[in-house]
């Protein structure tokens, strides 16, 4: 059976809990859902932090305007994968004494922004010098009719949907961090509250791609005991732009899935016997999610490649990016191994290699 | 008159705020509380959020245990302050690669004391691996009464009081940054939860004194457009190993309230109407607040001293380590010099100088 601590960041985050006592009011236990969970009176506040901090040492954002943008998209991204609704943000800045007051008025710019984008404010902050630039936010949100969503809940049969497109991220990072390519890969992630109140009404299980779609599966197989069977037809849940990239770079498209810059969609399961109320209600809002594929009771990711299904070593890719340290150019060329060597055995344990 | 903005953190705060629209459940505007308060339905929640980056790159915290301890200590004294009861904190920690695993395990068993100690909990988190230690806490409490303290409503004659002494902070910080003395200064504060019921049934206003006594009054007196008269025997508030400390190394016991590393102790200000049922009820429960002295019209700190009266610059006071960027040695050097100024003309305003 898969472990949680199989996984390197499940591991160090069990490791940094393990001497803290859980609070009586909290409904979800660590790995659950994507924000914390509280019960106030007959009300369930979320709340979540995140900080940027990797992400602007290694280069990947370098854009001050983006910072803003998604210090603010990856904490409602967080409220959204529980079924909450913003109600605004805090927001601590470590600021270098040598960053422009105009980047600064950029950075305010993206968060102002952003909280424009999901209707929500910021409630607060802290300011701190500091040598490098980190920013660490803190979202609020109130769970729609007082039911959050989870990651716990898929069951064997459940349609597995995304709410959009995947790939933009991890194009992105490789465009900032290994190609320098010329062409500009437009990146600013929406975080998905749009029809959060048909998701929060029908899904089992639900969780952003915050860290790319094959991480997102791992963590819901690895809660749910269960696997996932990604359809024949998985090309179309790529975005455009981020698949004439990948061809133009020779990398193949399924790994645009296996990257860990994710594009901060919601992936989520509907049980088969709510799926036709589900499909009927998104369509009448204008609301087409991606069907992914469906839940099946292995516990292991397939997914249809080189013509045959192959069962992805979520292991290997999920710990990879701890095991090259940040080496983007290693981590690269450890992936198209491991791409060559599936076609040659679809069910490779590359872990062990 | 008195402006926030003659205060260059005020000035920083307000600059990066500027864009920003307000949430129209908050219930404070800026510099006005030392959390954020946001109506809930019939509740108010608390939440504040503040870092700890540059005490640790400039060695002020170097011990694991403690930074722990201070990521929530500082974060739920801001609940304190206006008069909330936490429920927990969420906690992003940024750790160097070359953090050891005993350092971590004894930040953590920090963060796990400090909990303890306020009878709250660690709700969730994020990590992120960086070139410098930072921690991020966010504290999330409720309101005792649904009615929050503010800093606004001091009026002429409210008798000013403080929950605990004052120095030890600031003796701290000398000790770790400039003498490197042998004394070990014993610095553990602890956020003043205790007498909260009763401080937020009488106070006409509260801070906490997480940059020091002179900066938390400066704040109040600009916010309230009243003044403070300290008593004359306010050397009663200095804390006895601070007191020696300071005669010890030669620096006036009175700079330990100017200095900007705090106690996290309360100020608050009780309506003379007041007062007698306060004292009363606190002798009652065993809680032996300070008298530190009372509100007067002029907009200015009166400190009785060298044998007079002196009113203290406290622009200069509050922006000297802004403008001293982090030279702690010429920052002391300077406070001295207005020190020396000070027993010649107490009226000195020194920032023209």
């Amino acid at each position: 059976m898969y472990q949680l601590n199989q996984i390197l960041e499940n591991k160090i985050i069990n490791n940094l809990i393990s001497g803290f006592e859980r609070c009586p009011h909290q409904l979800n236990k660590p790995h659950e859902s994507d924000a914390e969970i509280i019960q106030f009176e007959n009300m369930q506040l979320a709340v979540t932090t995140d900080s940027i901090s990797e992400e602007i040492s290694r280069g990947l954002y370098d854009d001050p305007y983006l910072i803003g943008w998604m210090i603010v998209t990856v904490n409602i991204s967080d409220l959204a994968a529980v079924g909450a609704t913003p109600i605004g943000i805090l927001i601590s800045e470590i600021i270098p004494n040598d960053f422009s007051d105009e980047k600064l008025q950029l950075m305010q710019k993206g968060i102002s922004d952003a909280c424009q984008e999901y209707n929500t404010f910021v409630l607060g902050g802290d300011t701190n010098e500091g040598e490098n630039l980190v920013l660490t936010g803190t979202a609020i949100g109130i769970c729609i009719q007082n039911k959050f969503l989870s990651r716990i809940g898929s069951k064997k049969g459940d349609i597995l949907y995304s709410t959009g497109e995947f790939g933009l991220g991890n194009v992105y990072a490789i465009s900032k961090l290994i190609t320098h390519s010329k062409n500009k890969i437009v990146y600013k992630p929406i975080a998905q509250l749009a029809n959060l109140d048909l998701i929060a009404k029908y899904a089992s299980s639900c969780m952003d791609t915050s860290d790319g779609l094959i991480s997102s599966l791992d963590q819901l197989m690895r809660l749910n005991k269960v696997g996932f069977e990604l359809c024949r037809d998985w090309q179309k849940s790529v975005d455009r732009n981020a698949y004439r990239f990948s061809e133009e770079i020779n990398i193949p498209a399924w790994l645009l899935f296996a990257g860990q810059h994710g594009e901060f969609e919601l992936v989520f399961t509907i049980p088969q016997e709510l799926n036709k109320s589900f499909i009927d209600e998104a369509f009448e809002c204008e609301f087409y999610p991606i069907e992914l594929g469906k839940v099946v009771s292995e516990e292991k990711i397939f997914l249809p490649l080189y013509n045959r299904t192959v069962q992805l070593d979520t292991v290997f890719l999920r710990n990879l990016p701890f095991e090259t340290k940040g080496d983007v150019n290693h981590y690269l060329k450890v992936l198209l191994e491991y791409d060559s060597e599936l076609k040659k055995s679809p069910n490779l344990n590359f872990t062990t290699i």
